[in-house]
């Protein structure tokens, strides 16, 4: 199926990224979660807490596991969550006499967190180099054309002349802060959850930091304190994705404004009409605009989604599953458009 | 690729909707396309725009036409839509000397929103028989409990007694306005779009009207001036799908209290913890209040979307694709949850 | 203070509007607070629930009564809502033997809510009326202008000709379904809200529905079942506010696309620079454009309000509070600002 | 006029903050747009720019300066801005010879968002004190009381014993990084905004940067180049303002669910209900929830606004007015309310 654009075979090639969606597959999640849960076993056999043995029997078994798809897609829907289906399928392939220490003082939201915080660390280095290459094309254009002049335009009428190179750094400037941000909200974003049942590792005894931090580790995660109820940390990344597309949507407009006519700009390859096949519709531009919108909207929903009641809210976490993944690939898109659209541009100011 | 729960292949059992998700596959998408150039050729033939020899040849070409979808795709990141690609397939197929025909008078825009136009058709039907069954399922419940007490909350504190009728109306009562409200809407909503290259129907001299109409006719729509750039119908729409989203959510919400433990509720079927065997979840509550939280929060961005410059905007347009079929999976998923809990509600009151 | 523009003694004169800012005064909220407990005291009286004296003491003492407002502020901190206090204050001014009379069988939220419906009632016939006037002075444009030309744009690229006619229909054919819109959702939005403690009416046995209607018609409003819980006509309204500021922020950012440059449109009256004396700033039409998606952004908040739990959910109904006023002042702004824009424009197309 | 309730001057004891409102008030930002005019002046003098006498004759003047408000509000609505006029008028008070030297090389822009930038730095230190006062309240909370048990509570069902501790660190660690976050971001946005017509300061040849530098260095402020198309500052400030009402927000729900009934909490000082008068309404919870679904909702429309068009947009320049100060008191309000309310908890857990 493919009701979201960034899952749609034809509109995906312009409105989605594919090495972003990667990380949202069930292939991905589900290799997140085996590698949280061979972690844990081999986390709590260091501490004590599960023999060597059966670590290594869990370790052996996840190796060649195969799930039951048919099995965990009755299980979303009947227990809000896969894990607990997952968890029974893969103590049933480690088998006597150690099933039962699969995933042993864990709990699904650990599993599900901890995954997507495994796969977020990798977007988070794929949006980095997206950026960074951003960056770099605008720089370039800046040099090329920094010296050009143009008639500044504000409030959109026609104001003095500038330097071409003012413009540009307004597109430029914004994207490097947002690489400041992101190095600092890493570390807050980056870290393990586990926390068991109801968040006190009620099953390690005084044990549960350092097995925490065991996991932690091996994950290659910071290790931090339990956060299944505090979703800061996720709402604030989905803020660093809207303020990247809301700076890449003015480049978009931007250029979609200075493409309407004249000659402050060229353009190579714009796209066609249907009607009219004198046109060349600036549509890298245009789709800058709509995943800026799309991001500042999805926003509102990521942090409505921190009233999150108790110990666990199924409700407000659910909700970050409809949109968090989207925001990562509209921004993933969104760097690649950005990139694409400065490399067509042939031509700025006068 | 799976970005969104609704297209997940096992988040889906609980978040999408088999037959609502259908109508925004490809297939359908591009099924509804071709039965608007179909209908378009008929129609200019009868209204003596282009022979009925060239009308035929189209229609037989239609019937066994393959596309290329490699090539779609290629289209849809160059031009932002896969019209030009796919019209330019179809003259292909259609040959000499009846290709040229083909969408004749027509641009992008038109075979895009008809196309979405008819399959919302279908979603109305689909969408208003799951409202008529949930309205049928909380007509059993007030029938069969509504005679039983139970200690109003107000303000989250307890209050008075009331009739257990009392609150299953507060369920069902708004679900009944959203009947009518769909259908006072769903004579602006499903209407032809045909404006052709800027919306004036240019080709056809006085003939315009006459090939709408006619064109509305075939694909049984209604007739209606061009709206290419007048989403209000959409967002009009979208705003019916968040208001029913809304009111099953308050449904979900108030059983996902009742369940928090005391006697008001009985229910059976609840969802299972990979920690504490003991629980029962209330997971289609919970899922009803985040698809409530979502669709009151893609809302938004079909709104912003209504400020679509001149006579088409690609970036407002590109944002409705992003919100609008998600928008209509969660409602439908919503129904279906909401029936399938009414379903499992064994008691209610005392 | 000031900390919305709408009550800013500056920039209301830009983005207010005072005959509908009136109507969110404290002045008109009490005043309609004492109406509901006028009406009620009648109602009452002739439902034969008190007596005519008590009634007649009520109205006597309503006459001249004069509140606390000190007291008033205290009580919304501490009690959320001014109503208990209110009621208290009108007891005492009522005194013995008939003070306890007043607000009989009602509750906080009935004075609130219905108080805001009557509001509201004033609230759209103002709005009707200045839509109307939009409408025919778009109509006017239409009439001098609608036969001149004007090159069509797409996708911010020129297309082909157009009839300024077929520009100015886009703007004025959606205000034209607004106006059948608000008719359609009025009758659900202008009924009274009368419930008491938890919606059950309880302190007048069989008599409910007739104290009910005789309230309802002493205030000229439809009668209804008590919707304490049931937000949808307040959602809907909110949603026709944003479809309404949506079509006129088209209209703006139209003009301000048009008035970039070139003699497509020549505007009276622009804005002055503190920089640039040669600018004529399109004020008008940048403040539809930010009015728009205004609305659209707090619409999403007034669909989260739907998820109101139980009989009554303070943080629901607080929200709305904090967003519909403020919208309905928008869209009043809005309506007057196009009006306006209208009447500026002193040439359209060649 | 009081279309805010942070306006009103009765809700605003509960949903207001006087003291963050007072940096919104006109009175507040003509001062800080008159520091700016002064600032200005002397640091133009000091770089050589004007003299020392026009200096120290707009310092004179400005010292005396009455403004003609109805004229300011005439010209909001004419220029979309007030500083035109402003300007107007600071000349006139400075007469003859040296009157033109007010507000030289600057541009609307510069004075209103430099003049925002100052009162948000004042905010900024507000926000600080009460979120450190907060963080004090539930740390004595966690003292008092964190050894006692409570039923933890996931999926809104009871799960297994927690200690009160688990709890209340849910409510206080995300604040605590909240601090962190506030001084990252504050040295990306407490910098002064100075750029001339179009963001050159083209009136100062070469001296442009030492100008800025001493303006910035008189208002205490952080130099940077010219952003006034780069809002990702004030975009990433609302996300915070959004982030931490969120978590406030979930303190309030969980407050709320634990004063449903049973002896988890105890509570002083609830709100009273008009026909209810055993109950004890958890307002300062609720209106903590409201906040954090207002302020989610606003942050979606701050994100719109980073479209910022060109040199300046009029249209999202405007929609940050209608959003940001609003979200700042919503915040405020939440901080002291969050504070009240930990005052108010008499007895947490067993």
């Amino acid at each position: 199926m493919t009701v979201s654009p960034f899952d749609h075979p034809l509109l995906s090639a312009l409105l989605g990224d594919m090495e972003a969606a990667r990380h949202f597959s069930v292939e991905a999640e589900i290799e997140a979660m085996l590698a949280f849960e061979r972690a844990l076993a081999q986390a709590e056999a260091e501490s004590g807490i599960i023999t060597q043995d059966a670590a290594s029997a869990i370790t052996v078994a996840l190796a060649s596991f195969r799930l039951d798809t048919a099995l965990l897609r009755a299980a979303a829907a009947k227990d809000g969550v896969i894990v607990p289906e997952l968890v029974r399928q893969l103590r049933t392939a480690v088998g006597e006499p150690h099933g039962d220490k699969v995933h042993f003082g864990a709990t699904s939201q650990d599993v599900v967190d901890t995954g997507l915080v495994l796969r977020l660390k990798s977007v988070v280095e794929h949006l980095g180099l997206l950026l960074t290459e951003t960056v770099l094309r605008l720089a370039s254009l800046e040099e090329r054309f920094g010296d050009r002049t143009l008639t500044g335009v504000t409030r959109m009428q026609k104001a003095i002349p500038i330097r071409m190179a003012d413009r540009v750094a307004a597109w430029r400037a914004p994207l490097q802060r947002h690489q400041e941000r992101l190095s600092e909200q890493s570390r807050r974003l980056l870290v393990v959850q586990f926390g068991g049942a109801a968040g006190t590792l009620e099953k390690f005894g005084d044990k549960g930091p350092v097995v925490r931090a065991a996991l932690a580790e091996r994950l290659g995660l910071a290790d931090a304190p339990q956060w299944h109820s505090q979703r800061d940390a996720l709402a604030d990344f989905a803020g660093w994705l809207s303020l990247l597309t809301g700076s890449l949507g003015k480049f978009g407009q931007d250029i979609a404004l200075m493409a309407q006519g004249g000659t402050d700009i060229a353009l190579s390859g714009g796209g066609g009409s249907s009607a009219m096949p004198h046109k060349q519709n600036p549509v890298k531009a245009e789709a800058l605009v709509a995943l800026a919108h799309f991001n500042a909207t999805q926003l509102s929903g990521m942090h409505q989604a921190l009233v999150h009641e108790q110990e666990r809210s199924g409700a407000a976490w659910t909700l970050e599953w409809l949109l968090l993944p989207q925001m990562v690939v509209a921004t993933a898109a969104s760097l690649r458009l950005a990139a694409g659209l400065a490399g067509q541009i042939e031509s700025l100011g006068h």
